[in-house]
């Protein structure tokens, strides 16, 4: 499963094309291709992160070019689990996370990509956006946030942005952890019956839940307007957990190797040095 | 000198049109068109502050739009003169000042705009840039701090960053405050020559001073492809500081006239309303 080709042959099968229309019924959530078991899903991520935390150190000592990471997901979609796994066993010194709820306070009096270029990951680190500016044109076009014209313009407006983040050195790539109604609603069901999970339930989650059809045309929108090569998108089949966290480490880790972060050359004459 | 068609010609006479391309040769810093006197151009000032404080008012109780007043300027251009003489009555609630030094500790590690961007006036702010994004295309340019391909694209990013700003409600102007070679020597001279002015005299001044050709190359092709309908440049002739004072003061008058901030409307059943 690790050999280049059958690597390559992933990436290309989940990535968004450039200007595609996809239609969100052709994604199968449930489906694990590549993969035939949890141990062999398991075994990848481990084999993954080995390298992944090497080219981490690399490009955190380079300091040279940044990775951002952007996870969107319908509502217990797994994008907290998928950092947990994916990006848990790193340190924490080059990566950070920034959950993007509703804007508040000052967010509110700022353009919308105010808060989300303050929170861009600087040279040599690796940022997680936990959801992103897509709830811009998410919710903000489900909930009719804003009016269609408006929405239609940030697809522009994104795409530009991320092509200045691209140009300078800073490598973007986007997952949609894609789960299934059915498996929303066994995910929500676990949060009502399990007093651990009780926190992460909100009631507002139901209503979100009503409107998934609407979720999905604005998904396709996104897909449609904002994957490029630059800045593509992936689909990822997420109702098996040890399947996405197995392919999002594999593109993670496909993605850092094309960066090639190299260790900075080591000062003159280190062997001349006497520590006394 | 107020009446609309005056002030309009105004306007058109200093602003840089789209995909022009001048020469810097062509303005002339030490003239003073429209206005015959030191005492007119105070008495314009005067005047016209009174307008732009009710303005501001207005725009900061409205909340919805923001306008972003970029400054630039060779050594001694008189930018930090323009602030305290045109924005310097208004109340500092809604008037933020940003000055853009030599970027430091974490803008270094970051893309180019993004202290730029965090710095961007919120909704019912003006905001002033000192210095700007613009010189990491004019000492970047001069310096050589980046290659030539990467300021050329920096041009087309810069647009469409200020295109986005634009789209979302914040008005951008634009001012070259053009002082002659000769100025700047008497303007470095008094520097040296008055304790009160030694502070502003840096060594470092003269090897830009020695730059002037360059850094009029530099400004030469900002106009040429960074100013628009949208996000104009206006060249102002700034040998006089009372002409610079009064001719900014009037297109930020103007501009503020053409964005129309309105009070808010008044809550309903004020005259029900008792106070006891």
């Amino acid at each position: 499963m690790s050999d280049k080709n059958a690597t390559r042959k992933w990436r290309q099968m989940f990535q968004i094309q450039e200007d595609a229309q996809v239609s969100y019924s052709s994604f199968r959530p449930d489906s694990t291709p590549g993969l035939d078991s949890k141990e062999e899903g398991l075994a990848l991520l481990n084999k993954n992160t080995a390298q992944i935390n090497d080219l981490q150190e690399r490009l955190y000592a380079e300091g040279k070019q940044a990775l951002l990471v952007v996870l969107q997901a319908m509502d217990t979609g797994g994008k907290d689990g998928t950092i947990r796994a994916v990006f848990g066993p790193l340190s924490p010194l080059g990566v950070r996370v920034t959950n993007f709820k509703a804007p508040c306070g000052r967010e509110l009096t700022q353009d919308y990509l105010w808060r989300v270029h303050l929170a861009v990951p600087g040279k040599g680190e690796i940022g997680i956006f936990n959801r992103s500016h897509y709830e811009d044109v998410l919710i903000a076009r489900v909930r009719e946030l804003a009016p269609k014209d408006v929405i239609k313009q940030r697809y522009r407006q994104i795409n530009d942005f991320e092509a200045y983040l691209s140009e300078n050195n800073i490598r973007i790539i986007k997952f949609h952890l894609c789960i299934s109604k059915e498996e929303q609603r066994e995910r929500l069901l676990s949060r009502l019956q399990t007093s651990e999970k009780n926190w992460k339930f909100s009631h507002g989650d139901l209503a979100e839940r009503a409107l998934w059809n609407d979720y999905e045309d604005a998904y396709e929108q996104v897909f449609r307007h904002c994957s490029s090569v630059i800045a593509p998108w992936y689909v990822i089949p997420a109702n098996k957990k040890w399947y996405r966290n197995a392919v999002v480490s594999q593109i993670v880790l496909e993605t850092l190797q094309d960066m090639k972060p190299q260790f900075p050359a080591a000062p003159a004459d280190l062997d001349q040095v006497v520590i006394d």
